[in-house]
């Protein structure tokens, strides 16, 4: 039997996703938590990995189970009263054979959430990072388009990743702003590793007037990492949503 | 030279406020920090204490300094070089003599943050408190009226308090609803211990049906503890603001 499981987490104490021998990991703990309830030692399969710090609202994995006496639904509460406060499983249901959470995947949503302060502020700076004041919303909001459609991301590729393929398409992208805060939210097929905070640091130096937006346009063109903005950091970032279908 | 400050932070890992021998609290961080930066073990006075897990989006403090080379602005960024990221001082400025942190306040704004979810929500869990779904903010925000005025406020007091004077004067109250967060936000010339968590109790009866707003007013004139809710925990209570003058 497959059981689907949505996850939420607070990033900030986890080694990321990705099980690492003496690391801190969400597949980790949530591995063990199935483990102590069923006594299976079960395969966690995740729609991507998370980086070290970043959170998911809900993230989704999926895992195989021979001989289970708990309804395929009962799993979240039962697995909740075994995990931590840090990550919590919203709900859970049988899927079929064919779902696969990593390669049924048709869509992610990140967002990367700034803040506009002159001092690092106690009660955002956890799900947020912290920016100068002033940042033109409008114009980071304009660069976005730059994102959409079918492009090679090669320059929002973290420099010591090795992947071939750095095509991707993004479907939607745009910032908005609450106040002092930013939000950048971004839609796509999938994303290379770092390429959401790359994405965020380039955002920036459109918003603090370093480039101006379709300055975005000609360093994608480029694919040269090193014409892209910083790597954000990655309490900013958090794993909306996966899609299938 | 009288310095004020006013201050950010997570409650989350701090015990309250206030100074107590081996225990992490925001008062002995910041005078700790006050005095590697200027070797003085300077008396750092609170608008008031907030207890074990309650945080502050601006709580304010004066200390005296007798030989400071820093000019009274400076000590915000000079501070937050020596502070934790969990607290963090938003500015610092000289003040008269006659200001005093706990005895000039005026009025105190507390905001006490609620979500609906069946579970535990990692991303909201740490500035707020989970409660059941569909409750009635519209009722909950009819039952704020009875808070509203010069009020002896002894059922709100928790039961191990011994203070004497229990008559507050609340200026405003209400409940607002985003989505599936709740919001009661409260101002008053001060507050009992524990009163806005017990206050938030109350409320919450009065969401899921058990009281109605009017009963509200009937409790507060009994007096009694009993009659009221109970105690919210401390992670959805913030400290507002403080205001002089």
């Amino acid at each position: 039997m497959r059981i689907i499981l949505t996850i939420q987490y607070d990033g900030s104490e986890f080694c990321g996703w990705q099980s690492q021998p003496n690391k801190r990991t969400v597949q980790d703990v949530i591995i063990d938590a199935l483990y102590r309830l069923t006594g299976e030692k079960v395969c966690l399969i995740g729609s991507g990995r998370t980086d070290s710090g970043v959170h998911a609202f809900a993230q989704v994995a999926h895992f195989d189970i021979e001989n289970s006496s708990i309804p395929p639904k009962k799993y979240a509460a039962a697995l909740n009263g075994l995990l931590p406060d840090d990550v919590k499983v919203l709900s859970s249901e049988e899927t079929s054979e064919e779902f696969h959470a990593r390669f049924s995947a048709k869509r992610k949503t990140y967002r990367y959430a700034y803040y506009e302060s002159n001092t690092v502020l106690p009660l955002k700076d956890r799900y947020a990072a912290k920016i100068y004041r002033n940042v033109d919303d409008k114009k980071m909001n304009d660069a976005c388009a730059y994102f959409v459609g079918e492009h090679d991301f090669k320059c929002f590729l973290a420099s010591n990743s090795s992947v071939k393929d750095t095509v991707r398409e993004i479907y939607c992208a745009k910032v908005e702003r609450i106040d002092n805060d930013l939000f950048f939210t971004v839609t796509g097929n999938g994303f290379l590793y770092n390429m959401v905070r790359i994405m965020a640091g380039t955002l920036l130096k459109v918003g603090d007037g370093t480039l101006n937006p379709s300055d975005v346009g000609r360093i994608i063109a480029s694919g040269e990492r090193k014409n892209a903005g910083n790597t954000m950091p990655a309490r900013g970032l958090t794993l909306l949503s996966v899609e299938y279908k």
